[in-house]
């Protein structure tokens, strides 16, 4: 394997073990993925590993299509969903799936996240949607993959480096980003506004969603052309 | 004693160490057993001992009928209901008992666990029931025998290995598995879905169970035939 | 001072120390205190001194009417609710004010605490009483010991320590036992039954106390004369 | 610089720490700052910058109008609402800003927070209000001053240093206090009594505000001219 490869395990590896860190999982309940673009190999965690038994060596690499390149274990049972998405999403970098246990309630209740805040904003350009509830053929055909295709689905009219996540109904989220490491850090913003929207609505159930302006403001002040939060690249 | 038990020692030691650890339980509110098919003996956590001051040599060996075989400590007082499921559920290898708070809360609510999502369907094939309340006779009869008693009743139709748990009406839960370690394994799931499903209606008070194909799908994945999900053994 | 005082100051200390490592105080929202009942002494914490800082020689001791009998810093302000209670209810030996938050939030909320499963069972014969609201007078006249006196009649028909706690409306809670040691034991059961009962009538706003009958097979066998929970004195 | 700003540097710095410390930032979601009055200086968090690669040194010093008196990172995006608050309120000496979750939530769901208990009545002398919310024109023009601005014409009859906190409409909580110490406690507490005031309505959704004679007691114990919580100065 080449050292572009080699360097994802690492971060893979690391972004893996981020998750227990930032209270995401349970168990073996989450998995990372990144995409090298020029090779289209993907470094993925193998299924049921606990994190204390990760390393960088059992990580496994497969190609787009979830063939195994690489790796003495069996990869992620979600892999076909990871792929499907970076096959469909050229922009996505890296890709977290996890149960987080705010966000899965947001997916059990079937309900998009609506942008209540600023904290949303900084991140999400609208609401974190929610997807329709998979059919019966679907479930019982090529399940993981059609999880990627329901998901892909609710992009058609959504950028998904603008909203980097989505909550798969009866299920969980999934977030990504540019690179592994936002994705994880959009998983934790998701997490952390899923917890913040349910106690809104607790405190006042005839909220709506923050004015457009204000989302327009916080989230281009982060991510447009003019951004000018944080410090410059020489830091 | 042989070294069966003395393993089954350890690991109801190690079992009941991962309660604290896994924040199931206040003070001493949780024990664990495991059975020896075999011999039909039963080790269990000592009553009322807290468990910075469990060592393997203060576990109590007690038979099917919770007579004591070894130890010079009294058993947990919920000894009896213990036994009685291990006498009905001849699946069953590990118990464990906890008041672990959000599992609690839908024992005192009265009300069965629904099967919201997938975390719930990775281990549990439906609902968790919750008991009917025990009759006076019951309470003041052998009421710890009586409260396994009533969990029986309430498998009458229902496989215990998979639904591996229970909710004791204004009591708490129990939890089991095919050994001490699933049975913990399980317990930490019932407690997450009794949280995420608490959240769940709150965030939609009208969402109803999942679907039932997604249901087989996620539990036959992991527990059926041709499950798929995890490394071989060779792994 | 005799080795009786000092001793009770070792209790005091270690009682204190113990609120914030079981997450029932903020910064110094917490004073405990015992009595030795041969003396008439008590020992409290100073008041607005950091957990951190304690130690047993900054410990107070006062009579029962709060006069300061040793020590170099002010008692707690809160010191003639203490010595009311130690007049009035002469079984009590240590008493534990918290602004612990599920507990707080039921005495803000003006509700009693009903008894809703057994793990309140366990250690509070029946609810947990809500003070009424203290008049003007009250308030603007001798606050904290006035504070004492409208606990004393609220358990006019109560026995204390049957049930060895109770919330101020408006205010926090207090919890008591037959030592130091107890008191604290029963602040962190109160805030545990507080948290549980919140959630229950979460997941179903229409339960009711549980079945009497129940209540007093849990209470008794854990406090009655016939108790078999946890182990003989010699263990 | 001199050597006051030297040390507030230090305080400033010690002051971002305790941010995560307390939970009450997830990432570079918060920031403190601190002036000095003589020569007003404004010592604030570089824009960012995560807490573990903070120093004393990456620490921003600013004028009152905002601009860079010393240091080589860009200031926290939010120094604008920083100095505006300084400029209106003479007697505030240090400001904390964060996205803490509880207190967030209330912003969102655009409420005052009432003031229920003593926990609050010890701090915040009756409700911490919420701002309205902002123009579009203030929003697409100055927007962090503008930001400052709001929350200055919400205090318009009130006293900040009686009320040292706000919630600003869909976004979150600014706190502060006369210095940068008693600024950070502010938040803390701002954050506890919108944990407890949540669920304080949850308990019981009709309760009011607490009797305004007791919150005149337990704010002027603590924080009027007789004064009689805590320690004479020499402890």
């Amino acid at each position: 394997m080449n050292s572009t490869i080699n360097r994802l395990k690492e971060s893979v590896l690391e972004a893996n073990l981020a998750l227990p860190k930032y209270k995401l999982v349970t168990f073996t309940w989450g998995n990372v993925s990144a995409i090298d673009r020029e090779s289209g190999y993907v470094v993925i965690k193998p299924s049921g590993v606990t994190y204390d038994q990760l390393t960088k060596d059992n990580m496994v690499v497969v190609d787009l299509q979830g063939n195994i390149i690489e790796g003495s274990y069996k990869p992620s049972s979600d892999t076909p969903t990871h792929v499907a998405l970076y096959r469909a999403f050229p922009g996505v970098g890296g890709i977290v799936h996890t149960h987080s246990p705010w966000a899965t309630s947001w997916a059990q209740a079937a309900k998009s996240l609506p942008a209540l805040g600023t904290t949303h904003a900084d991140y999400f350009y609208g609401e974190i949607p929610c997807t329709r509830a998979m059919t019966e053929q679907e479930i019982n055909g090529a399940y993981e993959e059609e999880t990627g295709n329901v998901i892909i689905e609710t992009f058609d009219n959504r950028d998904p480096l603008q909203t980097p996540g989505v909550l798969v109904h009866s299920h969980a989220p999934f977030a990504w980003g540019k690179d592994v490491d936002e994705a994880v850090h959009n998983a934790v913003v998701l997490e952390e506004v899923a917890k913040m929207a349910t106690r809104t609505f607790m405190i006042n159930p005839n909220i709506r969603e923050m004015q457009s302006v204000l989302l327009d403001r916080h989230f281009l002040r982060k991510h447009g052309v003019n951004a000018y939060y944080g410090q410059e690249e020489s830091h």
